[in-house]
């Protein structure tokens, strides 16, 4: 037997014996970027909503992050897992798919929300051409489009075997955390261009994926855009936000919890605002 | 004066004296990566198509480019300019610029034609999600993406200059060369993942900048799909393609350079196919 198929059956087995175990009722869910933000508000809202799925959230450094630590004493244990994923590391994220196969077995849902747009003296949001640096057009894309496809890649076995009917929705879920400034035909102010070059680069990627996810898996992959939403990625610019268009981090990660929901396996590769209007590429 | 007021005040005495002493009818025009296929293809139609007209044509290694070094034999001096270009290394970029800004102090079209699909043992289009690897994405971004930007960002200053009457278009032109598997509405084959990507983000990144030469400049943008050509580029993938729809070089840039004759400026940031249809995002 190949390592493939060894990994693959492995995995099955897991799965089985996970489901067996009576841990299947709401699913395993995970959260890659959660330290803050609106990945930690996804940790919250599903450890909240369901009294039985668990959880894996994944941050650089899950032994600084508090309010994560915090959230895991307040659940059962065995609720909520931590474990350390850099996506511009990819044998972090190897060794997260490696241990989620020994502990849950299986993935009914991946959301990754990490992203940036701006890190001072690093990559700061670009108002000309004549800012544009290659270091940060190398950086957003590595850590906005690459980073959330190799995750996909490494959790596909996961995936394959999850999406089963306790969770209700009969297909596994990958949801990407896109921006509306992604979309090519709606770009009509300009700038920004690392950003929204690596955003358009994962609308595509997760695109590409879908395609395939369509063929051969009982998996479906989506990209979400939160809207504005109080964060530390949106604080340098909040001043631009027109009143009332700045949401919360529990408002927006309500939206997009009701689209996850209810999601078709026939939205399979699709773009969704957080009212579940479509946007175009 | 600042020194990129000074740089500017230069280049505007530069293009004076060069319209002056009667080296426009035609303009100049730059192609770069014109060592091979489609690149090499234009500067021979632009060097035959105008008696006037001068071209830049720019590679990584001009000295072994041995077409190029013979096209510059069989025309008359100061038609045809080698230089020595690689979008990976900013630095050759910076210098060419110069360069151009000392001998023709402006640019009225630059072509953008660099671009990897596969190198042996480097870079191999991707059949699957797991064949997707992280090197892979990151240079075809470098090469396909991020390239053309750069070369963008550092011709400007001759941009801002050039598209005067002589040329018959009254704006300078950019063109960089795209692929119709960039588009993300018209993805239903997947695969190519690090290519379609790196491409994508191409589209994004030449909207973006066609937003803000909208706005200041006299300058346009469009992103080009010349078919399936045979160079090779295509070559590996040749035997996929139906009878009769491999094109030769020589009708592409036909095809091409009809499109970038009859652009109009109200055209800037969109994405034209071989036969002048829009390929949607
Ligand atoms: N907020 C908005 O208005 C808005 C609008 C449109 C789209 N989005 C998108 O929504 C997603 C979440 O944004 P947010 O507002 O919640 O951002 P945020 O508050 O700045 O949080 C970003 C998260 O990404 C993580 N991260 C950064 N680099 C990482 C890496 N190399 N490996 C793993 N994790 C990394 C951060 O972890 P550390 O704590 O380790 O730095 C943090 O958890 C992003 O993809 C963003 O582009 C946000
Ligand atoms: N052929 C097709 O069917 C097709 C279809 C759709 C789109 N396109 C696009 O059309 C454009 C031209 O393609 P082609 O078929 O003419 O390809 P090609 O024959 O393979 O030529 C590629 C050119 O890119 C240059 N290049 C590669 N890396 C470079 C670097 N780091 N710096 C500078 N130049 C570099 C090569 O120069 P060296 O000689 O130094 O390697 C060569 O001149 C590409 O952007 C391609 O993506 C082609």
């Amino acid at each position: 037997m190949s390592r493939g198929a060894m990994a693959r059956l492995a995995v099955a087995a897991r799965a089985f014996s996970a489901s067996a175990s009576g841990a299947g009722a709401g699913g395993v869910s995970m959260v890659q970027g959660a330290s803050r933000g609106i990945g930690l508000e996804f940790v919250r809202q599903l450890l909240r909503r369901s009294g039985e799925g668990r959880v894996v959230a994944t941050c650089r450094a899950p032994g600084s992050a508090a309010e994560l630590q915090k959230l895991k004493e307040e659940h059962a244990p065995g609720r909520l897992t931590l474990l350390p994923l850099d996506v511009t590391d990819e044998s972090t994220i190897e060794a997260a798919a490696a241990s989620i196969t020994e502990t849950h077995g299986s993935l009914d849902l991946l959301i990754n929300s990490t992203g940036i747009l701006s890190i001072p003296n690093v990559i700061e949001p670009e108002t000309t051409l004549s800012k544009v640096q290659k270091s940060s057009l190398m950086l957003a894309y590595e850590v906005n489009a690459v980073g959330p496809i190799l995750v996909i890649k490494h959790m596909w076995p996961l995936l394959k075997v999850g999406g089963r009917s306790e969770t209700g929705r009969g297909f596994a879920l990958v949801a990407n955390m896109s921006a509306r400034v992604s979309s090519i035909g709606d770009n009509a102010l300009g700038g920004w261009h690392a950003y929204r070059a690596s955003k358009t680069a994962l609308n595509q990627l997760t695109k590409t994926v879908s395609v395939e996810f369509g063929r051969k898996d009982n998996i479906a992959c989506i990209l979400l855009h939160p809207g504005t939403v109080d964060t530390d990625l949106s604080r340098p610019f909040q001043r631009n936000v027109p009143k009332g268009k700045l949401f919360t981090r529990e408002f927006s990660v309500q939206k997009l919890l009701s689209i996850i929901d209810n999601v078709k396996k026939s939205d399979n590769g699709k773009f969704f605002a957080w009212d579940g209007q479509e946007i175009p590429w």
